[in-house]
């Protein structure tokens, strides 16, 4: 009998901690089979009292993992790697290491998790940093960006990494040959800097499946499976999606609270807007994977609801089924392999 | 008694040509006073000939000025500055410098209308390159961003260069003391690039309101004046908000789209969505303008229609009036004496 698939949660991590880990852990398990198992890892009173409080009867796919201390959301990262080693997020990771869990699942601060995990998980060979990537929405339905923002000031021969990460993501996610293109601009007579040029000649020389540049609105409206940029222009462009999506939700609400009529034709119109809410809702693209590491991390967002938080889980959970990080090492390794041949 | 204020159209940039700027030309007039003189250039034959169709009355304030060639979308910046030299977009920046226009303005290819521009009207001293910058809709009114993609790489002291501009920009949109920020990246240990960070003391110890570092999608929610960064960063910020946009148009579209009953949902909705759609309709911020010249260029986008071209055209009036060269030069050199004192 083989054991079953088993993902770690830090149950601290957030800006809400056990109220959403929880629930979202539930969640999951409602629809998964006998086959899953989650830890959930954290301040042992306040897990089992939420796990009381939502009235949940005792479940052999449930475990709780107690751990003493919290990363606190603005904890710098070398601070918590040093003073915090009994962290929530720490011994979700180590269980990963150890080999108890396949994954494991933080909304915890970004810099520490990544810092943590790096120390703990170590990268892969050639690797000298993990990537950010996650899911968008696309007109025809979902690209990948990485990375997004845990490399600043990335090498040309990082970004062919990045392509190689990504397309291993879009295989598991069904894609077979995914399309790769490279983020650049394109109203100017320089035509993107030396690092983006030297990427694409690069990424045209392996054997994935490059298509070329894709600049910022392409992420969106081209058919791409995988954009591959620099971890500070990739957050930017991420987080400047993000501010427009607001800006407009913002501006939509304010005319239709106008005055009586217009609050009346919102009601009206509230089931349309709302399966078009549902379209954009960055809560079913939570869940960031953090590549390039010997061991599956994803990063929530801070302020996920369950919704999102149990999404996270189920990325997780598919990354591990599929053994992710031994298809980019082997995929790497294929990449090694061609240029020492060369 | 003085001239009037004068503006040279580019008659035939864009995807359009004649058939945007002739009307938006007229537009400006019904309510421009007997102190505004546009110039139209580009093939008389066309630009007559589309005045004719417009049924435009003589006016002493509308001249057209003949120009044998084209400058098209896709020509490259070197072919257009050797071969084309008299383009329309060309003679348009020629009687800038000549001094017989105080502004010029065209949807032509930006590559090319930057290079032209430097080569004819030179940089301010202490320029390198000058830096695009447009207006963005924010949730309490509008931001100026720049660099927009005419400066890749660019070092710590550009970006303090960009921030004088934007500052000027912003007092000539009548913020007496606008607030600066700087583009970075927040969730991750490094926190920004070896630039930014050198940027964010120079922009500390300059005389201009810098309020700090700025995400992005503080650019749309922050209350932030002038947002600074890197040209390919801003690019990559702006075109992901445009797509972002476009998507979220795309979506809602399907959606009211769907049935019969949906399809009368919209219907209802149809002021409402309207008035929101005025609200985030860009071409309300078209007119980019060309920053850091020794004369004002204004950039339209190349699809724009009448009413866009239209604004543009006010942003080359309104800096003509306010002299904003002039206005950056003197910051400028006022920045340069300050450090010789230290």
């Amino acid at each position: 009998m083989t054991r079953p698939l088993t993902i770690a949660l830090d149950g601290m991590g957030g800006d809400i901690g056990p109220d959403v880990v929880v629930p979202a852990a539930l969640r999951v398990l409602e629809t998964a089979g006998d086959s899953v198992r989650l830890i959930l890892v954290g301040q042992e009173d306040a897990l089992v009292g939420r796990l009381r409080q939502a009235k949940a009867g005792s479940d052999p796919r449930l475990v709780v993992r107690h751990a003493s201390q919290l990363v606190s959301m603005d904890e710098s990262p070398a601070q918590a790697l040093r003073v915090k080693k009994d962290s929530s997020m720490r011994v979700a990771i180590n269980l990963v290491k150890q080999g108890e869990a396949d994954a494991c699942v933080s909304a915890g601060n970004t810099g520490a998790l990544m810092a943590t995990s790096r120390f703990v998980l170590k990268t892969l060979p050639g690797i000298d940093r993990p990537a950010i990537c996650t899911m968008l929405p696309t007109v025809r339905g979902y690209t990948r960006v990485l990375d997004l923002g845990a490399n600043v000031d990335s090498k040309a021969e990082h970004l062919l990494q990045f392509a190689v990460m990504g397309s291993v993501l879009a295989n598991v996610n069904g894609i077979e040959r995914p399309c790769v293109g490279l983020l650049n601009i394109g109203e100017e007579d320089i035509k993107g800097n030396e690092q983006v040029k030297e990427a694409a000649q690069l990424l045209a020389a392996s054997d994935l499946n490059y298509v070329g540049f894709v600049e910022g609105d392409g992420i969106f409206l081209d058919n791409v499976d995988v954009v591959v940029c620099d971890g500070f222009v990739g957050n930017v462009a991420l987080k400047s999606s993000e501010g427009v999506a607001k800006l407009i939700r913002h501006y939509m609400t304010q005319e239709f609270q106008r005055n009586l009529l217009t609050r009346l034709v919102g009601l009206i119109a509230l089931p349309v807007l709302r399966a078009f809410g549902r379209k954009i809702d960055p809560r079913r693209y939570n869940g960031a994977s953090l590549l390039g590491l010997q061991g599956i991390v994803v990063k929530s967002h801070g302020g996920a609801d369950a919704l999102a938080f149990a999404n996270a889980i189920q990325v997780a959970m598919l990354e591990a089924e599929r053994k992710v990080p031994q298809q980019i090492d082997a995929h790497l390794a294929a990449l090694h392999a061609e240029r020492q041949a060369l």
